[in-house]
């Protein structure tokens, strides 16, 4: 019976601001990926969110960022492999000491933002960035996009990861995520992306956005937390992967 | 025969800018507080101040303060005790990944600036500070201001703890330091200031500026390492120390 | 007849988040205190915020606070006097160039927060605040609370001032506010609110939480925008403002 | 005769940590391009550096930078152009200000770091960026590198500009710099560049790496303040200039 588990980006707050409904998501999902200071979670969230994941049996997750507050992380920004590596292990230590205090051990690394979306399309920066996190955590999954040179990183690093697929984004005919902002990057009618991703992990195959099929390993599915609607949109998908006969699990 | 350690500031750079003799005071010291990016050191300033700690034996201490970059840390923040727990355990959980990926391992705490400040007068403070420090790491050894609430506070919870002097401040009669700006804060004559040194860790006595003795366990002595004439006056101590007998050897 | 302006804090979102309706309100009061970028609104958050003014021909005012986006500017932070007459020119300055930007000018300048608290009990801190401003734009109305040291540093300068009392905030039997989190320093009951407001508006006086009667001039009124129910109590005092015939009108 | 100005970046330390000798440039150069927060120069750091400016009659621009301490402003960032402009604004705005608080005005706008470097090659985000500081003070002087997208933006504004050679930086073949960690990107020997700055002004072309002339208007040659040697070479420039027969005036 194939097993999937479903993650989705958490305590995306900082200091007064709240960005999505952690609460209702952590119901769903079984993986948390957890901002770490850098484009959102403050040390007080990251507690609180570290917490209510361990109190709800969620698997945690460091997911560090670029240093850009005002824009969510989200802006690429130009800098050496270097000095990336020492970003996610900083943001990495803070988050396994957050989450020991809360009861918890971080279990895998999630990139963010345009850290990721560089990645996504230059593996040698993901290779760095996932050597660097491996330095300071030796036994943590790492959580690739599917079919890309992140996931080509991972395998060549000989070391345990999940392969990921994004629950409302569309992907383009080279198996990435089509960007945001750009026409088809978001799927937004919960049944069709339910139908959609049952699918591909039923098949182990990404479908793209003119149905050609990428064969390729999937455990994990990403939720996104930061729409209003995105709860509904989550359920909806858990039931239907249940109602698909498939098992959710955390990693 | 006595031992004592010496502590210094490290990594107070961020960004472009650097701070302090770094390398000359490594040849010196036995143990550096780091710091851990909130009032200085950024990811990348941390990382080469820790291998080059790595590198000269000297022991690697966080060195966590206020999230002041502007005040350097140095100005008083009203923050509830929970928020400072949760601030020195993201900044130590950030150095130990640092240090990992160094080669090394944190093995002190030491409260920086304003919070240290703070918790010298606040035992409350102090225990929530340490308190949560041990929970991330529980054979953290706590760097605290010799008889002050800092070690009553360290004492309570049972754990190993180093008692520290500073080498350039003065004492008031309360056994606390002179705040700086006030007549008697620092001492600048590097000979005055080792010799009294010398007498306090012998006598095992602070000495206070009207020339009372508090007796005291003395541990480590802190040197400044943000003075132009930082790196003399420490060589001009440990010589002094050596030459009165006492081994110098990290905690 | 007696005229009466109704301000409210806005733009207090930062890069992703958003706080308050700032809409709705831009509909109810008539002058709008604008976060600056210390502690909430950066540069796209005030552009935004300063044309929807421009807008509603609601005034702008440039809104001051300490350097603490964690802390929401809340936290009391210890500063020199004269660092804290530079942050208010610089955060003023950027506040000039945005409005001006957005087809506007910055009308009146209120502290924020901690730093408003800090002023409310220090009148030294309050007249360099006050005055450096001053120096920036010398037709600047100066929002101060009335009957505290602010009001007395206002007037000391000389100056066009404008005494403001909170909707929805007890008063101390000092004329303070009393501090958040103190029993009785929020006022949730919005009927009872506005008909307490409506009362200290027309007898000309601060009614404290004991009943006491400060006289003291009144020409503007604070509405909170960052509480869920705010638009509602908003409505609700302006109501209640213009039945009593009171005229709504800005500074 | 040939009249030309001397440009240097200043205030560009940040909280405790300073950069560049300020004051030694102060007596050299005739207009100071201040750091105003985003990427170094806080606003103490800004109203020393204001104040010093007017004390030497030096003329004050304001020197925008992307929000990246850290990076000092030297990482590329990919912004839209409407978030660059109110990014522009606020800085100018800011730097207005706290000009005024020190008795001086803000006479030009320069770009910083990263932000020049792109602005260098893509003309629509010079005029965005230009055309922000515009609307915030009309009779602001633009200085532009000469010969780029950026001057091109200016004189199709239509407005006063300033077009610039860097004094210790080499020129690719198509008049661009070269980047900094390009081989030739820094010239090292000040009488070098002192030669060829005056060969430059007095031809009124750009010289090349491989000695190609790039006719072009020069009005204003950029100082160095950051490396350690920026003093000397600042000098022997000036001194060459002066003997060389041409004015050193501030734009």
């Amino acid at each position: 019976m194939t097993q999937i588990d479903l993650n989705a980006d958490m305590g995306e707050g900082f200091g007064p601001w709240r960005m999505g409904d952690d609460a209702a998501l952590l119901d769903i999902v079984t993986s948390a990926n957890i901002a770490c200071g850098f484009h959102a979670g403050d040390w007080d969230t990251m507690a609180a969110t570290m917490r209510a994941a361990v109190a709800n049996g969620v698997g945690i997750g460091a997911h560090p960022g670029f240093p850009d507050l005002q824009g969510f992380g989200r802006r690429a920004m130009k800098m050496p492999h270097d000095s990336v590596a020492r970003l996610v292990q900083y943001q990495l230590g803070a988050a396994q000491a957050m989450a020991r205090a809360a009861g918890g051990t971080v279990r895998h690394l999630k990139l963010h933002g345009a850290l990721s979306n560089m990645a996504q399309a230059d593996g040698e920066l993901a290779r760095h960035a996932y050597a660097a996190a491996l330095e300071v955590q030796p036994d943590i999954v790492l959580m690739v996009l599917a079919a890309t040179p992140m996931e080509e990183a991972a395998r060549a690093l000989g070391v345990p990861y999940a392969a990921e697929i994004f629950a409302d984004r569309g992907y383009a005919e080279d198996g990435t995520l089509i960007l945001r902002g750009q026409p088809g990057a978001m799927i937004t009618d919960p049944e069709e992306a339910a139908a959609r991703i049952s699918q591909m992990i039923r098949e182990g195959a990404i479908i793209t956005a003119k149905g050609a099929r990428i064969e390729t390993r999937i455990d994990t599915v990403c939720l996104h937390g930061d729409e209003p609607s995105a709860v509904t949109a989550a359920r909806t998908l858990r039931q239907r992967l249940e109602n698909d006969g498939l098992t959710i699990a955390r990693l």
